[in-house]
């Protein structure tokens, strides 16, 4: 049993999230840290779920109206002073090209953290009347924020893969629209691909992307009571469209303003969906972004050999056109080993095929979230496979859900709100002034912040006063601990 | 007529390439030049055809055993000293991080020119058995080479988009058929997808790859009689295995050196593709490309407005499931402002819907390439526009051809090699002794060089004796001017 000890999980998602997150990643062979501190390697094995995550979500993009294109990775440091709030926020934490072979070049060039400073300009050449509009852009590329934290992979890394979108358009209301349409993406791959049920809302103030009129974003509760932010979709107002110009001709001739919109998801989903499903076995996905889908296993003795591996391989063929299938045979691994290795890969689904199993003409089918079992017979295995691998998704789904719901509550008063954040983790809604002296109050002593404001408050806010200074309450502020 | 004259290509393919080169790639909006000499911003209708060249070529890899990863864009640079070909041959050109937000690194970081001292090293650590090999990976991004080149999209850039793949193998063989492999694959993009003959061979010793025992290649010739390096796939012998300790423990029980490849294939498949087929009229591309293949066109006069459109629309709806197919029915163009736009564009295939049509039953197919139009009945349409783009592409074919097989001559004695590709361009095929100074000498008059030798000469090289200097020939060389 060596071999099974070193490839299991040994660290306990409740006791130790940190170590046992960081174990699942390598031992399931997503990723590897790089020689420079902050950088990740991403391996086949993760970089194929990325791969499924964007053919989802470039598909539904190119459905409404989006173009890919590829802007340069770098930027002119002039370029990106020409947005304030950009620079303000971004300058920090930008890496800067300096030299080019044996020359130090005139003017440094930032390796883009976002790339509202080139793709602006370039808006505003394309741009000319109303009949350009919308015009809608996007790229799948990496970005750099050199940011001095500790590093975990997909959730902090200095240079991460997303996508960025970037659009124009007439009105400010049809940039509204299209902020929430990508909003409503999101939370799509979220929940019917990712199986995890996102809160989507707006960030306060003084937590909006740099130049943004609002930041609407789509929050995840992960299992232990953090909060990712899981996507955002900013609406810019006019701000970058009058800093680089982006102006039209309207229908009666009048040169107006446009107005912008700029959406990223990076591959932090990467690390929500990690840390959401998996287990102290390793690895969790939902059928849908699974490379495997069905692994058939036969279990034989010397004199039934023959015969249960010709029915696996029977029933690995049948499954094979509609499933991603794989027919696990191998002679010098024991059933053991391998239920340990497809668990630890995160394998929805796992078909074993014993001699019973060949006699009866059956097959006995095992979710991978919970190890429930379920015999079918081998004439209906590919509706049956189907509806288990359903199953498996809405067990996810349920359990994700399950969580979110328990975990949010409503606190007032600044004892109540440090104290149920502290006891449970999850969300704490409370009455908010809308003073950001009120979440730093909070911030200080908890390191919790205001994750979400809901977007309708159709009944007004959850308290008539403030959760914390008791002053009259403008809207409801979701306070969490946050990724 | 005035927005035709705007829209259309001015420059002549024949008379000046270089000019009508760029006025097809902006025209046709496939890229723009970014602020940074040397960076190019891919527009959408650009970034599509990469998109497609990208399904192909990726589909194929994972077809024969390869998987995508994602490594760093910054390699530490002790790392690219490691193996020292590598730092020779690309220190010159490297673009350096030398700051991250407002700090100076303590160890500049390369921004990727090619990854091989950032990826070698991890394939050390997850080859340990036999059992491991052959390891194929493959990544889709961009890389930055600082040439101080004048900029030409596509073709030459300091930032490109490519593909590298890295492989590791237990033998020489192993490796040798890997480099094989890719080659054929980018010869078979060459042809069957970009309609584009290929001439496959190495590169001479003192032009490979750092540290590669043989660099394979892709050659395409251009109309003007330049040929460019289409794709390159390197047999890295031991080289990087020894300078990263990529060793495996054989069935034997022996630890052995690993034998590495590496292969690229750029954007300059898409300069090639544009320089190739397009011509005066703006760009030709074949319909596997074409982001839309099929556009049908209503020619109507008020009488007979309503009978033409509608009939157009049923054609362009039956065509929708099989093709890429737009109808252009716009009111405020006319047909011929309509023609000159989609033949810009390279719309393979133009569908002209008149009265007489409509009467008839019929429909008229313009071909993108050379105007040539037949008529087919609209009861059949789906089949005749699937032969019509089968020819379409044909006629590409044949015409790439043919400016293939017409240009390569065999010449003989200094003054013949020079005046041969002096007068004609294209390939001059000679006896060579293997010595660099007899390339040199072409060189430096001609600026032509040796761009491939053939990988089998059964019957020996084509002349006895060097065609420059006289002594033994020992294989035949291939002179042309290059991009």
């Amino acid at each position: 049993m060596s071999g099974e000890q070193e490839l299991g999980i040994t660290e306990s998602k409740e006791h130790s999230p940190g170590e046992w997150y960081a174990e699942v990643v390598q031992k399931a062979g997503l990723a590897d840290y790089a020689p420079m501190g902050g950088f990740i390697v991403t391996r086949p094995r993760g970089y194929a779920l990325w791969e499924r995550l964007q053919d989802h979500l470039d598909g539904w993009f190119k459905e409404t109206g989006v173009d890919n294109a590829y802007f340069p990775m770098f930027i002119p440091e002039s370029y990106l002073e020409r947005e304030k709030d950009i620079v303000e926020g971004f300058d920090p934490e930008v890496a800067w090209v300096t030299h080019g072979g044996h020359d130090e070049l005139e003017e440094r060039l930032a390796v883009r953290p976002t790339s509202e400073s080139i793709i602006a300009p370039f808006m505003a050449e394309w741009v000319r009347s109303y009949r350009d509009l919308p015009l809608r852009l996007n790229q799948w590329c990496s970005v750099v924020r050199w940011e001095a934290t500790e590093t975990k992979p997909f959730f902090r890394t200095k240079e991460f893969l997303w996508q960025e979108g970037h659009t124009a358009h007439a009105t400010s209301e049809d940039a509204w629209e299209e902020t929430m349409t990508r909003l409503g993406q999101y939370e799509r791959l979220y929940e019917e691909v990712m199986a995890i049920p996102g809160m989507t809302g707006r960030k306060p103030e003084h937590d909006k992307f740099p130049g943004a009129d609002t930041t609407t974003t789509i929050e995840a509760l992960m299992p232990d009571g953090k909060s990712v932010q899981a996507g955002t979709s900013h609406h810019l107002g006019t701000s970058f469209a009058e800093a680089f110009d982006i102006t039209f001709t309207d229908e009666d001739e009048e040169e107006r303003i446009a107005h912008t919109t700029s959406w990223g998801l990076s591959w932090r989903a990467l690390g929500a969906l990690i840390m959401t499903h998996s287990d102290d076995q390793g690895l969790v996905i939902p059928p849908a972004l699974a490379p495997t889908q069905v692994v058939v296993v036969p279990i034989w003795q010397a004199d039934t050999e023959d015969e249960v591996k010709e029915y696996a391989a029977g029933l690995a063929a049948d499954l094979d056109e509609q499933f991603r299938v794989e027919l696990d045979d191998r002679d010098e691994r024991n059933p053991g080993f391998k239920f340990n290795e497809h668990e630890l890969n995160g394998i929805p689904l796992r078909i074993e095929i014993g001699p019973n199993e060949v006699e009866d003409g059956e097959a006995t089918l095992v979710h991978r979230p919970d190890g429930e079992s379920e015999v079918a017979d081998a004439d209906s295995i590919v509706e049956s496979v189907d509806e288990a691998l359903e199953t498996v998704y809405a067990k996810l789904y349920a359990a994700a859900e399950e969580n979110l719901e328990e975990n949010i509550r409503e606190a007032h008063g600044r004892g109540e709100i440090l104290g149920t954040i502290g006891q449970h983790g999850g969300y704490v809604k409370t009455g908010w002034c809308g003073d950001e002296d009120c979440e730093t109050a909070i911030k200080d002593e908890i390191a919790a912040e205001i994750v979400m404001l809901p977007l309708d408050e159709d009944e007004g806010p959850v308290h008539d006063t403030c959760g914390i200074c008791e002053e009259e309450a403008v809207e409801t502020a979701y306070f969490a601990k946050s990724y």
